[in-house]
Formats: structure tokens, sequence, C-alpha cells
């Protein structure tokens, strides 16, 4: 088992596609997986999912969003964007004094491949206002498709980290390298306008030329 | 030679290594190519050292900035952003009825590894602002180094561009397929916030990973 000082993660919105294969992902690597939801009926399934997948080993417990919170040392967000500043108001106390990961993208429909950022530049400085300077944020696996993260496949798709210091990028770059993908030290919290805004990118790729998973690699650059 | 038509591609500010290093490729693959400076001496002395690369087998002419916007049909600028502005307004009226290509990266010294926007959105729509809706505008090649144009090497780094409009975005795919690159529709002008910003998501990445020329890759579609 990975995962030697057996942090505990919350994924908020964790019954969720994005969510729920990022659970799985760090369970199997050995982390202590606390999923997140409104609803702790719908948590507590999800959970059992996931443990069903890894035949017991692992560690995935179902509850709400707040003791989720209240119980991490590290707390990922992955709610669809419509929900983000709802969640994290209603977790703010318990996120002081942590790390918070921020995995979405503010996506407005219907148009979804042209770039809207909110007004504090990105979801992940939305966040970063909402919580205050008491807990760190980064954000990280926006552009990775779900479909690739519940299962042992390997994902064509790098992970740009950006966050509020360089000890909160590094504490997510181990944990991008527990799902098994590569991770990329992107810089500033104020870099996640591209991020978030790349899958904006993305879905226009998949929509011109007919694919589905389109993602990026970054090249020229060795991080090991 | 390709570029059956002949259009004629006016490089702005093409005495610079960037500028330089696109006028060599499209002129090597056929097309007629002007390279503008503020001083037309230096532009001269540019287009005769890509005329000397190439065996004097293209069509390479230095002159002002002016006068290469006015003969050209597509226009392409590359010069540091500080100059973009009073480069654009002084090429505006040639530009009518024109294609814009804007290659640059709006980097504020000394924070060059930090997204930093003009209060337009990118420098490309800086761009579209300055120039109305009389010319179109795209963006393109934001992300390639000029270490890898002037030569023969495979550029590392597919290029993605935006633009005002599905038929502008086309015309510079082609110029993109021209260079030997790799290029991606990334969809509305408003993208180009990404693009642009990337390139200091991979200054960063340089300066954490000892890397020089770190670049990206789509993966996961095909543009065949």
């Amino acid at each position: 088992m990975q995962g030697s000082v057996l942090l505990t993660i919350a994924v908020l919105g964790g019954t969720g596609k994005e969510g729920k294969g990022l659970a799985y992902r760090w369970a199997k690597a050995g982390y202590r997986v606390l999923i997140g939801s409104r609803s702790s009926e719908k948590a507590v399934t999800a959970a059992s999912e996931i443990m069903q997948l890894l035949e017991g080993a692992a560690s995935v417990v179902g509850t709400t969003n707040l003791e989720a919170a209240q119980q991490a040392d590290i707390v990922v967000v992955t709610v669809p964007y419509s929900a983000h500043r709802d969640t994290l108001e209603n977790v703010k106390d318990a996120l002081k004094g942590k790390l918070l990961i921020d995995t979405t993208v503010p996506l407005i429909p219907p148009k979804v491949s042209k770039v809207q950022m909110p007004s504090a530049g990105s979801a992940a400085q939305e966040a970063r206002e909402i919580l205050g300077a008491e807990a760190e944020v980064a954000a990280a696996f926006q552009n990775v498709s779900h479909k690739h993260l519940l299962g042992e496949e390997v994902v064509e798709c790098d992970v740009l980290v950006t966050g509020t210091s360089k000890n909160a990028r590094a504490e997510v770059l181990k944990l991008v390298e527990a799902t098994g993908l590569t991770g990329w030290d992107a810089g500033p919290i104020e870099n996640s306008v591209v991020v978030e805004g790349l899958t904006s990118v993305l879905i226009n790729i998949n929509k011109q030329y007919g694919s589905t998973y389109a993602g990026i690699r970054i090249t020229g650059a060795s991080n090991k």
C-alpha cells in the first residue's frame, strides 16, 4: 500500500462520475477515502460500489459533504460548477488549515466549448475568495475524463496542477501520482484559468474532429 | 511547391526569432513572404538571411511593417507584447478585409510564469478591439519555441488555433500545416486566454523541471 502516512481524503460530490473515479484510484493506492454528498445515503451507496470494485481491500466510507470535510486531511471538490459556491460555503469552516483541491470547470451551457470564466478569474480563484486565506487551494484533474478513471486503463492525459503555494502543489502532485497519472506543477492559482479553460478547448476539439476524449500531454520535459 | 494559390504572407516583427522562423517555414513551403519591421533595413537583412538559408529558391522581401501589411493577403504579428498595440494601430487601415494572425503572448516581466491577461481578456482579443470588425483575427503559434522553427527539426509542440470565425481558423490551420506542425481548431477567439496563458504554464514547467522547451501535444484525437 502506498500513501504510507495514511492521509484521509474527502471527495465532495463523490457520487458523481469524476469523484467516484478519483476516490477509486486513491482508495486503491491505500488512502482512506470519505465520499461526501448532499445525500449521505447516496454517498454510502457510492462508497460500497467502490469497496466492491476493490474487493474490500480499501477504506471508503460515505457520509455528508460536511462530515467528510470535517474528518479529512485533504478535501477534493468534484461537483458541477452550478453547485460549486454552495458546496464550498457549506464546508468553509471545516476547511480551515486544510488543503482544498478544486477539480471544477466553470462550463456554462450551452456554449461549453467557449471559455467563460467567473469574475474571480477561474473557479479555483473563486474557491480561494470563498474560503479566504485560512485554507490552501489547489486545482487539478479538470481535463481528465471520468471514463478513464474507474478502471485500470492508462489515462492519456496529463494533469496540470496549480495552487496557492509550492507546498500545496507538491502535495497534490503526490496525489496525482497515486492515481497513476502524470502531474506537472503548472504554477500559481492565477494559472487555473488556463487549465480550466483547456477543457473548453478539448470539448471544441472533440466536436471538430469527432473524438470523445481529447486530452493533453506535456512534451520536452521530464518530471522524474 | 505548396501554397499553390501563391498567397502573400506579411510577418510583422519578422526580424525577431519567432517571426524569422515562421517566415522561413512559409517561404520554404512556397508562399511569398514579406518581412516587416519598424526598420526596413533590418527587414531587408532578415529577408536575405532567409533567402540564403533557402539557397534562393523562395520569395522573401523585407520592408516596413506598413508596406508589408498593405501588400499581403494574410498578416502575421510576431512582435513582443510591449509593441503589440502600436504595431497594430500603425497597420490598422491596411488590415481591412484581411486576416490577422496574432502570435503574441502578453508576458509581463518579471512574473512571466504567472498568467496576466490584459483587460480585453487576451492579446488576441485586444487585437480584435483595436482592429474592429473589418478584419478577422486568429491566434496561433504562442507555445512554439523559435529555436525549433529555423531549421528542419520536428517541432514537438502542437499549435492551438483560435479565431473569430471557423473560416479564419481553417485558413490558419492550412498555414500551420505548411510549417510542418500539427494544428488544432481550438475554438472562438475568447479561447485565446487558454493558449496564450499556456505559455506561462510551460515557462513554469521549464523552471520547475529544468527543461528548456516544454510543449504540448493533443492526445485522443486525429486531425487527419
